[in-house]
């Protein structure tokens, strides 16, 4: 049981909330049952420490045994230190130490690629999370960030995807540019969607093909620049007087239209 | 301008956060640039009293142009006051109050309504908002509100809104089974989005016909009793590995799903 905050492990872990530390140790904070659990059973291999608060391993007892099953130990701490280590408020009682598990560029795009998100420049942490979970449901293959897109091991990113940053590939630390490149060598048509673009149930015969859909900024969109590498440009029609919808959304809608076309 | 945050002004406005006051006065809180462009531009003649701090009225000099040419007096307080009033911490220098517009639900659902929002027992003020405005993004005609809904009068609903709330007819305070009735009465087809139901892409044809549909609480969906007053059940398909869509996300989905049948 670690007692106290000051400890050299807690101190050590509770630097993974900065991006820097993130980035030098390859590592990733993982909070909460749900985060947790999906963590577990889909990535057991690249948790690297489990800390529960002995109220959390009471009212989780699968998170236990999925853990025991899969081999790894668990550490007890106290409800403080917990929350010293913790970059929410409320961790609700575990917390992971994982291996962060970004895939290659090159790699990413592999033959059969059907569905690709890509967020450039997109800063919320809340969005960014809440895109990665549409695409995981409309069946993306892969999630890739660009630019000065926030950082998908971000906490606050890793809860808001619900579980989902394990379900597919994510790429990181990339380019538009060389995304772009990638994307049509790979036969894979980029859709920019913006607001001033071809209105999407028009494309319903183009969106059969593999799509990379293009995410821009929550309140800038894409700049041009991004705009004129994409093949296309397509907009969410608004049907009624909203000024616009939100990231995710249009996302979600966007994302969902290249999967019920190709599935059709 | 009012400069005691206990002047009497101030305490009858702050008192609108509360819903009982709300309810018994019909009026309520909208807050911040945004929202009260909204509400200038669609439904000035509601508005009751306009406050800016001397900072938000520079700073926003199309807003009072706007209040101006519609008829409304400016009120200025200072930003101790207008902080006093709000229910957000920062209300950007405009808050006004207005008069609540709902619409009877037996004058809600005209000959030629296309497309309806129901949400039941939804309680999250940011996800109802985030509905709405999807809503109205996808061309809906109106929001209802069912059960213990939240109030879509609630400050933090108007806010994630940004607006909507002014675009389209809303009802609230009535219980599903008027609405499934009055929907039935006026022949629109009643869909309940359930993850259980039938998949969304096999019912384009079902989805050409005037539309009403059904969303359920974010965390425990729709009741039993909810499902069977449904023509239908339909589900948003999950494809990848997510365990569920968000409420807003999944209501975005279905809505344009219904949206682009309906145009094509």
């Amino acid at each position: 049981m670690i007692e106290s905050t000051k400890n050299t492990t807690v101190k050590r872990v509770a630097r993974l909330k900065q991006r820097p530390e993130r980035e030098e140790t390859g590592l990733a904070l993982m909070e909460g049952p749900q985060v947790v659990r999906e963590l577990i059973t889909h990535a057991a291999t690249t948790v690297e420490e489990l800390f529960f608060t002995s109220d959390g391993f009471e009212r989780h007892p699968e998170l236990a045994e999925a853990a025991t099953a899969a081999g790894i130990d668990v550490e007890f701490v106290t409800d403080a230190v917990l929350s010293a280590m913790a970059d929410t408020r409320t961790p609700q009682g575990v917390l992971a130490v994982a291996h962060q598990t970004p895939v290659r560029l090159r790699e990413a795009l592999p033959e059969g690629t059907r569905l690709v998100a890509i967020l450039d420049e997109v800063r919320d942490p809340g969005n960014a999370g809440a895109v990665i979970r549409a695409a995981d449901a409309a069946g993306a293959d892969v999630v890739i960030l660009t630019g000065s897109s926030v950082d998908p091991y971000n906490p606050k990113v890793v809860r808001a995807t619900t579980g989902s940053l394990f379900h597919l590939s994510i790429v990181t630390g990339v380019t538009l540019e060389a995304v772009a490149s990638e994307v049509r060598a790979a036969g894979i048509a980029l859709l920019a969607a913006d607001m001033h673009g071809d209105a999407l149930p028009g494309l319903r015969d183009a969106l059969l093909a593999p799509t990379a859909w293009l995410f821009g900024n929550e309140a800038h969109g894409l700049s041009d620049a991004a705009r004129r590498l994409a093949d296309r440009t397509v907009a969410v029609p608004i049907y009624g007087s909203a000024e616009s919808l939100n990231l995710a959304t249009a996302a979600a809608v966007c994302l969902y239209a290249s999967a019920f076309a190709q599935r059709a």
